[in-house]
């Protein structure tokens, strides 16, 4: 079925969502935003998306509809998960893959979608589950005896800012006693101030490498395994990996303990695989990991309902292609009002920008349209005092999709002038939304509000491992249903390959040094005095 | 002076730049970037910009400075240095301040430019000198006797994002023992996070608000000092107040020392002032933030040079015009290859699109031209493996600047391969930029680089106290620029203000629970089951 991808532009939707986008609703008018408040909610398992700030009415959302089902959304996103190659370009070298996240976590049911995919990742986590209570028991310690306490997860990309974000918004759930850092960058300083943090002797080092072959991460890892016998320490009784089976990092005789991925799961999409799955059993303890992969299951069951009503995911997906493509908003703001999130926004940033910036379709022709958006976003309150003033007053519109959460994660607050610190995050939450809405007039030019900044909020009782995992696969889903509406291959990323491949010939020359020729790159090296 | 701004749409040099932009420099033709790599180079004391890749020639580059001369930017800015009334609307009700942040570091000259404020400057870095000289000697310790070894910093937005940005880039060149906290959000798990980790005994709180009423500052404030409380601590030995003289803060009896800011000091100009001085003498000593303060003083010296070519802020921000408003590009990233500035893009989206997120000019009328860009951006090389797909690849284009150093903080580093990592982060950085504005043709279409992505470098030699306040001061003086061309007023925020008037309604419902109306704010927290 993937070789006949309808046109999006050649549907009746697309037509009638041009003609509807010259005079969308307009927020500001007085109680324009009255009855739509408590009708403009879908609701999933435990988010509810309020999305009566965004410029759509019922004439749209029927589009919406009908466009979902004219490109076949759903089905495409079903058939991802029984294991179509959806990673490809039709007619071209490419990379012709599976796509199989989604498999990871389908652990719940008698009878998950791609059994196969599944029953690899049963495997690999009863081997967390064999590691943990190995820690547990005390069968695995370090070289004097002593029990872990500090994880060092090094990776890069989909190996690092997925699991990050995930550990840093569960940071409240952690056993006591452990704790994770992070090596990313080839950067040495990067590695340099870890390693002063830290204490080596207890520390189990994870290195995670689909391809075993990631310039950053293997450098890295021999920056940390030096670290590790200077101190008089065996690396191999030390480090962990995580990475395709087969590839060169697949070396039992380094590594304490092996954990696997496959290459039908891309980096960015990853976050429930081992390369995040390790890390977060360790710091989580099982039972809370598995909780937070039975979120994400959820979620993506969900997806697969035709109705966009009820269809959280492709809902999202659809507001977001409003914004972009009919509107004309180049950018998206993710504002989460939890400071746990902070790093959900540029976990995002890879795997949205990284999925759907591009710009030939799935056949190889060129796009005649947006793809995807700039993503961007910090939490809230903090943003009020920072590029909020942009939000309201700037000459550019950013569409923003609120995340918030009924209660908090430590549950310590207080009641100060009557009402509770979380309170006053939530009414500073649905103030934002309410005021980008609708605006205010004023006889003074400097405190007018145009209003009509379009916006939802996504609304949870408490970021939990659950919550976690259904947030990450909501946010997956919607990406990819863009990229299916969009007719682009959303798995892969040629976009990297020409800044490798001049960063080998800048290395070349770098070298090379006292034979250096008149080459651009070497004039380039002279100009910027870097020898 | 102030009431006469030129038009900067009427001047000849916007109509020729505009004509340039209808064919601007292609840097994708063979041989494009040969020759101006070595001639198209800023220098100032300790930084050298690179912009080669920029889509300028000498044309547009003569247009620059005209436009700059026509609009007396450095004479505007000179102008704001002596004291002039910047910070006002014309005609309408306004802040009505001067705007002198710069004289906070106006003191290694022997007539500073506005002597007054130095002098009041003088008077606080002497507080400071003071305060840091007890904590050595043991003058000034807990209840115990006990050095403080730990210095909780509690502030939101410009008390916040600057002074953290600076510390976190500066955190190698601590005080040996000593560390550095932040709590920001209103988000009582941000607090709770923060001292699950500290020993409170040990700990210095520094509440930092200029007008002594901000609502996350003061509640979180509360809850620290009930904390304290709760350990048996007393507040009044651990508390440090920074704010305005005559705040509701600047109350001795309830601080153990008090350090003033002025009104004439933007929140987001601050981090020089006592803001982020208090902090960042306690954690690096007085003669590394002294260094900081005379790094940022030698840009603003730098600033007032006529010439644009040797006037690197006015440079970048006519660069930063020209991508903006002539190529029509919404959005700017500032990439550093630096982990150490990892923060530096979260300053720099207050700095500039509070600054300039503005629709209205200094005479209240509307604009009709865009003003500030969206900012955004995260470390190389990380990005490089998450975002880097759309910048490469995407259909929308975004103007770079990226930021390097030739040498590391740590000085910790090892050969891999023959080249160093610091190295391979440099040749990444030469190889990014170069892919960006050269791109790369192919059979494939998916391979293909469109290519003329307009970015440029600012290199230095090290990432230090010196020119960490450079790199500030340089990016304050851009901003400052560009507002001034657009004829905005940057130092105000009245944006931030319908959200929290609307929070205050909000907050009003949730208190009266009982009695909730039918307004529209009860209805949204009924729909949203806030209660």
């Amino acid at each position: 079925m993937e070789d006949n991808w309808k046109d999006w532009k050649k549907t009746k939707a697309f037509e009638k969502l041009r003609d509807l986008a010259q005079n969308p609703y307009d927020l500001t008018t007085p109680n324009a935003l009255r009855e739509r408040v408590a009708k403009y909610i879908c609701r999933s398992h435990s988010f509810s998306l309020h999305y009566a700030g965004q410029r759509v009415d019922d004439s749209v959302l029927d589009c919406f509809q009908d466009l979902a089902d004219e490109c076949r959304l759903v089905e495409q996103f079903a058939g991802m998960r029984k294991g179509a190659v959806m990673n490809r370009i039709i007619g071209f070298e490419s990379e012709n893959r599976r796509v199989l996240h989604t498999a990871c976590r389908d652990l719940f049911m008698e009878s998950p979608r791609e059994p196969v995919a599944t029953r690899q990742a049963k495997k690999e986590i009863e081997k967390v589950r064999v590691f943990l209570e190995d820690l547990e028991s005390g069968k695995l310690t370090n070289e004097s005896g002593e029990a872990f306490t500090t994880f060092l997860h090094i990776g890069i990309g989909g190996s690092d800012l997925g699991p990050r974000c995930v550990f840093e918004a569960l940071r409240s759930f952690g056993v006591k006693g452990r704790d994770v850092h992070f090596i990313s960058n080839v950067d040495p300083d990067d590695a340099a101030a870890v390693l002063s943090r830290i204490d080596l002797a207890r520390t189990l080092v994870c290195i995670v490498s689909k391809s075993g072959t990631t310039l950053e991460t293997l450098a890295n890892e021999t920056l940390v395994r030096k670290a590790l016998s200077e101190k008089g320490l065996d690396p191999a009784l030390h480090c962990l990996a995580v990475t395709g089976e087969g590839s060169p990092m697949d070396d039992p005789g380094n590594y304490l303990r092996s954990f696997y991925m496959y290459d039908y799961i891309g980096g960015r999409y990853s976050s429930t695989s081992m390369v995040g799955i390790v890390m977060l059993g360790f710091y989580l303890g099982f039972e809370q990991v598995m909780g937070f992969l039975q979120g994400a299951s959820k979620m993506d069951y969900e997806a697969e309902n035709q109705k966009i009503l009820e269809n959280m995911p492709l809902l999202l997906a659809m507001l977001g292609i409003w914004n972009h493509n009919f509107l004309g908003f180049p950018t998206l703001a993710v504002l989460p009002y939890s400071q746990a999130l902070h790093r959900f926004p540029a976990h995002l940033q890879q795997c949205d920008m990284e999925s759907n910036g591009k710009s030939v379709t799935r056949n190889g022709e060129d796009v005649s349209y947006k793809t995807g958006p700039i993503v961007w976003g910090e939490p809230g309150t903090n943003g009020q005092h920072a590029f909020y003033q942009l939000l309201h007053q700037g000459t550019e519109i950013v569409p923003v999709e609120f995340i918030g959460f009924r209660r908090s994660q430590y549950g310590i607050d207080m009641e100060i002038d009557g009402t509770s610190l979380q309170l006053k995050l939530l009414a500073n939450l649905q103030a934002q939304s309410l005021a980008l809405a609708t605006g205010q007039k004023s006889d003074n030019p400097n405190r007018r509000f145009p209003g009509n900044r379009p916006n939802s909020i996504l609304l949870a009782d408490r970021l939990t491992p659950e919550t976690m995992g259904m947030l990450l696969a909501l946010y997956e889903a919607k990406i990819v249903f863009q990229g299916f509406l969009w007719n682009i291959n959303s798995f892969d990323q040629e976009g990297v390959q020409l800044g490798k491949a001049l960063a080998g010939r800048f290395l070349g020359y770098m070298k090379g040094k006292s034979n250096i020729d008149d080459s651009l790159e070497s004039e380039i090296l002279q100009a910027s005095k870097i020898e």
